[in-house]
């Protein structure tokens, strides 16, 4: 019965365990979820990209031994795959603001480690609400992450669009 | 004489279309940009993420149509290659703003396809100044961009970080 997990699985887990090692303010964790032998790119609210491991660790170290840092809550992972490189995107609850999360991992040696993360302000809260209590994430969402379907539509915000 | 181009010469190519574009307003040339495919992603400043081939250009076509919209421009680009699957760092520029952009290339056919993207306000202009007029990037830009070299620190924002 036991069947290994399959890699959404072990994404959304990875994922959430990033999450965590924030939460619980672990330095130490944070460095195992990075890839250390892919190349690494972190992009904080506001800052620059920070490139290397090094550089991208130790602005992990800024913000985990911060006290001002306010904690973050994790919503709406989704799974998108490319074979052996794949893309969780999901909202971060700050404050009551949001954040909107590209965390970019890559498989490396057994599993996946991540490789790239860019989180930047949303205007709006995850669909399906302002709070999420599950860790696993709605199976239809994961189903149709990759469909043209037109319901996709339903996402795009009121009003013609602008960048600025 | 005439070699192939290497990847990171392709992948800028690429990403300069990208935003050539967006300057044209030309959403069939956006269209042949996105990956067929791949699975897409978008995520526009502010906006909720773009799932879908039909979302994410239906989103931008929104864009490109909006009188509104001001002229955007593309500085540093960076390339950080894993594989079949790219990543194009850049900044735009919007009305004296600042934008950091991830956009994630994926292989498609004979060549490579834009498979994500996601935007977001960054306090800094460029490394190396406010404006850049050169197509290709420094070589020494990209020559150490999976370096673990202590320079990178440089490029951590002063102060200590928080994510808010």
């Amino acid at each position: 019965m036991a069947t290994p997990p399959d890699d959404e699985t072990l994404l959304l887990d990875l994922n959430q365990a990033f999450y965590r090692a924030f939460a619980g303010r672990d330095a130490e964790q944070m460095a195992t979820i990075w890839a250390k032998a892919a190349p690494v790119c972190c992009i904080h609210p506001g800052w620059p990209p920070l490139f290397g491991r090094d550089a991208v660790l130790e602005g992990w170290r800024r913000i985990l031994q911060n006290p001002a840092q306010p904690p973050l809550e994790m919503l709406a992972p989704r799974v998108t795959l490319w074979g052996d490189v794949a893309l969780v995107t999901c909202f971060e609850r700050v404050e009551g603001q949001y954040l909107i999360a590209s965390n970019l991992f890559v498989r490396e040696g057994k599993g996946w480690k991540l490789s790239h993360h860019q989180a930047g302000p949303v205007a709006t809260p995850p669909p399906g609400g302002a709070s999420n209590d599950e860790t696993d994430p709605d199976l239809d969402d994961l189903d149709d992450m990759d469909d043209d379907d037109e319901d996709d539509d339903d996402d795009l915000p009121p009003g013609s669009g602008t960048i600025h």
